[in-house]
């Protein structure tokens, strides 16, 4: 007996006919012999219906409260879609967090499971049971409703499916797999049938959403086979898988992009212990993710250093670091917020040579400045100009040669 | 200290401004020093919403997750409701049936409550924290979710009382107390300080809907002092009290009525053992509740029996009597289904004689024919045609004197 573990998302189950297509394919699933458990979410627009809600008798909901308004969102889609499934002649249950007992920390709004009590779950498989859990939510020691904050569903169903050992977890969304490079950027972009979880981190890393970077790192520490596939298509999706041996004859699995970055300069800065220290501390106590960090190594004691931050942070940043220039002695703030960063992830690119020449090459031939470089054992990011997003994606996808078949029509 | 258990139907919490309004009052009556637990609805129109989602998915929503689907209406209010408390500086938490433990039976849709864990709500009282229950849920012996029925919040409001042992138990409806007569029909109709358990009874079997029978049967059981208030407006309202004696001076609490009645008579039952139970027996295995029955004794081993059922279930009951009439070898079976019933309630009828009779000749000297008479203890019940309603209702209650002081304006 195969045991799956299934999570749609909020698109896949927005409103009655989209839960009806859910249950049907459930439904040939648990037919055709398969264990079924099934993780939902919110239907899309309840959360934030209801976030409005609380934002509306509280400034700044707290957050114990907030996780019992918004749980709500994923018990209604647990029911329904129950109720779909015994419309179809199936014995379906659904679970809420406190139920399955999926026991967290108590963190509200961002909880981390600690232990899944799947004991109810197999007894109900054993009866021949659709099992259906409601998402992003669990109950802390004390029995208080907790969330898991953003693409908490994804982590449910990475960790139930780890506690039941599943032969595989499955997460339905509106894409139908990873791609080689974003296809409204590259049109003849590639699914890939398969990709290791450590290109899968570096792409959901890079602005690539398909799965939240959690649920994938989850998935690997739990070996959990994790499937990205669509909900509204027929198709085999993407294997995120941990067999490395297999991706040898891949080099590079696919171009990633970031938009809204932006790159802040501060010149001349001391070249002394302490002083990087004493910037990013300040912007970290700012609440601002930093990303690149580049370094030029100076002459006369001085040296520049360039970092990119989310281009939402860009104005809180440039304020902090003309304070702390003038704290350090340093030189001038410079900063550019019309910047993206591309990368070109794979996991082949550790026993090749050569893929960042071949990369900047590309980028090159197309007159492309590249402002900033960074990289890591299996990918190469590069900062350039934003008008040249689209072309230097295209660049890259079409130097490594990741262009497919064009989809059947 | 004085602890008292809140409950706010629907419409006291249909939308942000209502439970703004709500979270004003709990919060005036905690800084006033009393220790409040309080017990909500879903928004009114809410779990309609659900129930309308359901039956999209389901024809028959099956019972377990109906109860999941719609107890998440009451969730949204309590969580709001505590963040509304917090934002005017109070302590509040929200608990759900499964927090506080509100066990019941497993009967969804109508569950009963079997026992409270009131240890968790005692904690926090003691630490100066307003509680804040979802009303109208619990949890079975499984930890699964089951809701009490119609007016179930008043039920659970009741339940917490009598487990904390409340002062006083304040439902907060949109009416603000209980009237001698239906204020729309008698304008003069006056509120009632207090009234008995038994009279309250009486008065809503009778179609007088302030609170469900079984939330005032329950805290009869227990004991619990029972208050019914409006969250419009200000006002004492009316205290639902088990002190028979302080009632002797008053004679009749009021005049109730039921609309939507009919009466159906077999004529020439034979007067044998049997024939009674033959005839309930089928008319109650279809559902159909009947009310008032009166037999006539009659000659010849004949008997004409007549009772009134909801004239919703005329047309069914009329089709089986007519079945049942025949194999019985009766006569006929005719029916009225444009009939009333109007009722003179008051625990002082017990000590007083003439009540009966004063009743009649209100509605003698008004022309008023009555059609079928029952009494009880503390009621007298006639069935009359419907188009004197208002005028029996007026003529009854200006004969016992129930006019008030108008109310000021």
């Amino acid at each position: 007996m195969t045991l799956i573990v299934q999570k749609y998302g909020g698109t896949s189950v927005a409103n009655i006919e989209r839960i009806n297509a859910v249950a049907d394919r459930v439904s040939r699933m648990r037919s055709a012999g398969n264990d079924m458990v099934v993780v939902v979410s919110a239907m899309s627009g309840e959360t934030d219906r209801l976030l409005r809600l609380a934002t509306e008798v509280h400034p700044n909901p707290p957050p114990r409260e907030l996780d019992v308004l918004i749980a709500t969102g994923e018990q209604e889609t647990a029911a329904l879609l129950s109720m779909a499934l015994q419309q179809r002649g199936h014995d379906a249950r659904s679970y809420m967090g406190h139920q399955v007992h999926i026991l967290t920390d108590n963190v509200h709004g961002k909880a981390r499971i600690r232990m899944i009590d799947d004991a109810r779950v197999r007894k109900d498989l054993g009866r021949g049971r659709v099992v259906v859990v409601a998402g992003f939510q669990g109950v802390d020691e004390e029995g208080n409703i907790t969330t898991l904050g953003r693409g908490g569903s994804d982590t449910t169903a990475v960790a139930m499916a780890a506690a039941l050992k599943a032969d595989e977890c499955q997460i339905y969304t509106d894409v139908d797999g990873v791609y080689t490079a974003d296809p409204r950027i590259v049109p003849d972009a590639r699914r890939l049938d398969r990709i290791t979880v450590e290109e899968m981190l570096e792409l959901a890393s890079l602005g690539a959403k398909v799965l939240q970077t959690r649920s994938v790192q989850f998935a690997g520490r739990y070996k959990v086979p994790l499937r990205v596939l669509s909900s509204f298509d027929e198709g085999p999706g993407t294997l995120i898988t941990f067999e490395e041996h297999a991706m040898e004859d891949i080099l590079i699995s696919g171009i990633a992009y970031a938009r809204d970055e932006a790159k802040l300069t501060v010149t001349d800065v001391p070249d002394r212990p302490g002083v990087a220290w004493t910037l990013f501390a300040e912007i970290g106590a700012a609440n601002i993710d930093v990303d690149m960090i580049v370094q030029n190594v100076g002459a006369d004691g001085l040296t520049d250093m360039t970092f990119t931050v989310h281009r939402a942070d860009y104005d809180k940043a440039l304020k902090i670091l003309k304070k702390v220039a003038q704290a350090l002695s340093a030189g001038d703030v410079i900063g550019d917020d019309k910047i993206v960063k591309i990368s070109v992830v794979g996991v082949g690119m550790r026993s090749h040579a050569g893929i960042a020449a071949t990369a900047f090459r590309a980028l090159s031939d197309e007159g492309i400045n590249i402002q900033m470089i960074s990289t890591s054992e299996i990918k190469i990011s590069v900062v350039v100009e934003e008008k040249y997003l689209e072309l230097g994606v295209r660049a890259l996808h079409s130097a490594f040669g990741l262009a497919g078949p064009p989809a059947a029509g």
